[in-house]
């Protein structure tokens, strides 16, 4: 039985859950790929801890290139994360013909397209199933299960803690601090959570998925990203009345000459598969011209979920290394001579539907003036919901729009708030409709 | 750019699906596989009926042998279904060399293994995606995904007919026959319906998902099936006060040295993700010991649905030929030397929790003598629900037991039966609980 050597950079969650995997499913993998993966090095800075896993004959290093320059070494797995580093270990294993597993969504996301061109210069694979969606199978859904579709639309959960967070306001009434408090006990928000909660994360994966849908080179910069930040429990609880719930999405849509790639709260229906999806899990909802709306759902990230998509690249690279071929599928589902550049739609162009809600002043015609200011912008209304004065006075008006169009709201917005009708920004959060199935 | 021969065998919905894809698609996937699939010729008896579809070079041949005898001929695509014609065909194709992609689920169950034989004698692929679920990807999810993961339990619904029925007595509160007239009328229910209502077609699926989740021989005959002609809006009303819905389940688990194979209708809580897929919806929760819970949601039938599946078999075997492979995963996931033949739990032994409803005689001491003979037979019961009589002076006694065997319950409701006591048969709903995750 062919013996394919496996070195890891990074020995942190992820690094280890692979090692894992590779230790005690051993035989299991061999059965199944009918090759040893035989994890031979690992490398990281720290190569005190005791992550307590038995290495047996697999070396710890701390010097990367250890596995870099080794010409042992078949694959090489980046499980370091960030931009720097993990950039320039990738790019010199590529250099050095070796097929690359990486996890990185950020690296991806910002540099994914300088990567795919050396990996296609040195003839090698680079495989990232567990950047997007942790053990969903979302990447090998788009480069090979939909082969023969057009992707229309992709919604999608793709971070867990922001998910964990919704769902916490959503069933206890917390506030968003309260429940980014209990979400960093819990170990699903870091001490610092912008890149999370303030939607970074999701647009880093949305910018893949985005590329291997459509075709496109990976674009992050043009990508509309809102947090979650804002989300109060009233806003929740208007939602739970129209029957909405309100998810952080990852949006990408196909039309003629561009995309939409947009990351923001929104409110979806209770008949959109997406709103059952509760707590840390992740969804993406993909609406394909054949195979109609088809999801996937799991854990998006963690140690063992992670490690397992790692692992299914890590198999198929290891089948094709035994039957002598390489780069079977192309990086991003398409060659890379037909990925083309396909513009983002700036979102002051987009248009959709709003929920609204202002402070308004408890006195008469205010409404009317609120009103009357979006109609002017060729805002029209569905519906209007006023509650009882609060304590402090003032009446919250929640406005429901038709489809209208980002600036046009914008426009008005700004102009209301010029007004002494209403006190403060008024929230804004768009709505999303999937088409009924 | 090679160009790869496929003939198609059944010019049915499935057939014309397929025949669609590869001509309006032509462009997308030569740029995806980078090989030209040509549909060289379609066989069916029927060659005169017009189905819309302009073939161009494609030629419409009666005689099947045309395509299996056709040194030209790369792929054999068969969507005649059933289980003789079909099954000659194929042995036939894969005796002369040809890789076969089928939907044929009623064929692979029945015949599967000998199947898988004849492909690996003639070392060719035999594919088939379509088989189970439709447009969802479970079979390379199996096959490819999960490869480093043991696969704890699964449970599907798998047949849209059923859902359909069943989302529809839940709904409006129709009968049983009104509601398959509804299907029927609608195109998802045939006008001879047992394979799906009767549960025989999830059982045909179940034993594929079997074999590959868990490297075992394809066994269809000791699967356990009940169908869903008994489910009246009465105990989907029960179901609902308990916070359950009742779906058609394929259920299937691993134990050390068995596994559990089961068609039946299936009450779930509502946070088991399946309790939300309604309509002719199908998803499958397949829960793995390094994925944890993960679902995948889709259409299960239908022409287009089921020919994406289909083209990506076809595109997954161009990428081979092009490469000068073939048998790059094994055919069930585990090379054909490892699959194990693993016994099916007899149902009598079967460990589960029960909705038991009786229609009881309203006189003194009966729902003693019920739950006296259930506690003589060991099955300790959770809850009991009785409402005021029907006007035919019976009264509804509703039961939910803690886990009982299978073979308790059985002897139990044959004393009951007997007894005085109650009218008719009991009801009998197995319940399900999916670990939270």
């Amino acid at each position: 039985m062919k013996t394919i050597n496996i070195g890891i950079l990074g020995y942190g969650v992820v690094g280890a859950g692979v090692a894992k995997l590779l230790k005690q499913k051993k035989q299991l993998l061999e059965s199944r790929t009918g090759a040893v993966l035989n994890l031979m090095t690992i490398a990281d800075i720290d190569t005190t801890t005791d992550r307590g896993l038995d290495l047996g004959t697999t070396a710890l290093v701390s010097d990367a290139y250890k596995i870099i320059d080794d010409p042992a070494i078949d694959i090489v797995v980046e499980t370091i994360g960030g931009e720097t580093i993990a950039r320039q270990f990738i790019l010199k294993a590529l250099e050095n013909k070796k097929h690359v597993v990486t996890a990185n969504k950020a690296l991806l996301a910002g540099y994914g397209n300088d990567l795919v061109k050396t990996a296609r210069k040195n003839l090698v694979d680079l495989a990232f199933e567990a950047s997007c969606g942790g053990c969903m199978p979302i990447i090998k859904s788009l480069r090979e299960s939909l082969v023969a579709n057009n992707i229309k639309s992709m919604s999608a959960i793709l971070n867990g803690t922001c998910n964990y967070i919704l769902t916490k306001i959503s069933k206890d009434g917390s506030s968003f601090e309260d429940a980014l408090k209990d979400a960093q006990d819990l170990g699903y928000a870091e001490a610092e959570p912008s890149l999370d909660i303030d939607g970074f994360d999701t647009a880093h994966k949305l910018a893949i998925l985005n590329s291997l849908a459509h075709g496109m080179e990976i674009n992050l910069k043009d990508i509309h990203v809102e947090g979650i930040r804002n989300i109060t429990p009233v806003d929740i609880e208007f939602a739970r009345s129209f029957g909405y719930t309100i998810k952080l999405l990852a949006i990408g849509k196909f039309h003629d000459d561009h995309v939409e790639a947009r990351v923001h709260p929104t409110m979806i229906s209770d008949s959109n598969p997406l709103s059952h999806v509760d707590k840390s899990m992740n969804a993406i909802v993909i609406d394909a011209d054949a195979t109609g709306q088809t999801m996937l759902y799991g854990h998006g990230a963690g140690m063992m979920p992670t490690a397992s998509a790692v692992l299914s690249d890590i198999a198929d690279i290891a089948r094709n290394i035994i039957l002598g071929i390489k780069r079977r599928v192309p990086i991003l589902g398409y060659p890379e001579d037909n990925i083309k550049i396909i513009p983002i739609l700036p979102m002051k162009e987009l248009y959709t539907r709003y929920y609204l809600r202002f402070e308004a002043q408890d006195h008469p015609g205010v409404l009317a003036k609120i009103s009357g200011i979006l109609g002017e912008n060729n805002i029209s209304i569905k519906s209007v919901h006023q509650k009882g004065r609060n304590s402090n006075g003032k009446v919250p008006v929640v406005m429901i729009t038709h489809i209208a169009k980002e600036a046009w709201v914008q426009k008005a917005l700004k102009q209301i708030s010029k007004t002494d009708s209403v006190i403060g920004d008024p929230v804004v959060i768009r709505i999303e409709e999937i088409a009924q199935e």
